[in-house]
């Protein structure tokens, strides 16, 4: 998507560790402009997929996802991180290690919003080693509903975790994909789109 | 607001300890065209406050904070509940108490994003206490940033958040405050919406 590449290339930020720093449009500040573009080229590449539920994880997730349910016209679910006393006991949960935070956490959905009969779109903003996407997949298999795919807006394509997801035949659309960076050029490589799909 | 009052009273659920489950449609599931009126009702009622920039709070109010400036065509910022290392040092910081976990938790913002020049309002899903509401207000007040109001779902009129919060002077807009709950007969008590005004 050359709209979100352009945008990565303007006001990524490259830092040490392999960090892409997108929080000015993506993740802490975000444009919701660019968001309703991303939605609609989600639901260009998804839509002989059938979707009836799109399911995020809290919380940078969240707003790409909602903003993606517009075009699909179908209800969101988030999955939560921690277990509240406003989540009742009946939930689906499975273990999620966090690159960002380098600690394992549970992520949590309540039986009633996934199930049979759902066909299930999984949206999030980043996709790195792809723990939190397969603590989502964990989460849609244990409840009998069916994986449609899931669609990334920023996949490091350097990083293990979008190759492994495709090896296990999950339909999977990144964005953009980050083949390398270079910290001190600022220079982004991005695959090839069509590789990529 | 009565599209959303009609909802709650349909689908939200009274539970013991006055909690309002509202999880279906708000906060856990989450229905997108609702929350696309909701953004237009929000942009109704502050269309005059010349706002340029939305913050939420993570996780439940970023759906819709992010579906609300998609009316108002400003940025949202989400304020964060722990310091990642994706976020730079240069943010800043409060203390907010949770009903909902009953702890102390830190929020950020970082400084980049919220400042002199931006006038802010604020947009949660719930309303109760105040105190995460009172927590974005300390980052608007600290940033320099000047504040237009803030636009809430669902208030708890019979908790003393929203009250306390008007006879500070803030412009407070809740699109529905719930008097009074009766967790054997499940009716739901509505304020008078002008009078919340």
């Amino acid at each position: 998507m050359e709209l979100l590449k352009d945008r990565i290339r303007k006001d990524g930020k490259i830092k040490a560790g392999n960090i892409l720093k997108v929080d000015s449009f993506l993740n802490h500040q975000m444009d919701t402009d660019l968001f309703t573009e991303i939605g609609k080229e989600f639901k260009r590449r998804f839509q002989d997929a059938e979707v009836t539920k799109i399911l995020t994880i809290e919380a940078s997730g969240i707003g790409i996802a909602c903003i993606a349910a517009q075009s699909f016209r179908v209800p969101v679910v988030f999955a939560k991180k921690t277990q509240t006393k406003n989540i009742a006991g009946d939930v689906y949960t499975t273990k999620v290690q966090s690159y960002t935070h380098g600690r394992i956490y549970d992520i949590i959905v309540a039986k009633e919003f996934l199930g049979k009969g759902d066909k299930v779109l999984l949206i999030d903003d980043f996709l790195a080693n792809g723990k939190a996407l397969e603590g989502l997949i964990d989460l849609v298999e244990v409840s009998g509903a069916e994986l449609a795919g899931a669609g990334i807006v920023i996949e490091k394509g350097f990083q293990a975790g979008g190759d492994a997801l495709r090896k296990r035949g999950i339909r999977l659309e990144s964005l953009a994909i980050v083949e390398s960076m270079d910290e001190k050029t600022g220079s982004i490589v991005f695959r090839d789109e069509k590789a990529g799909v």
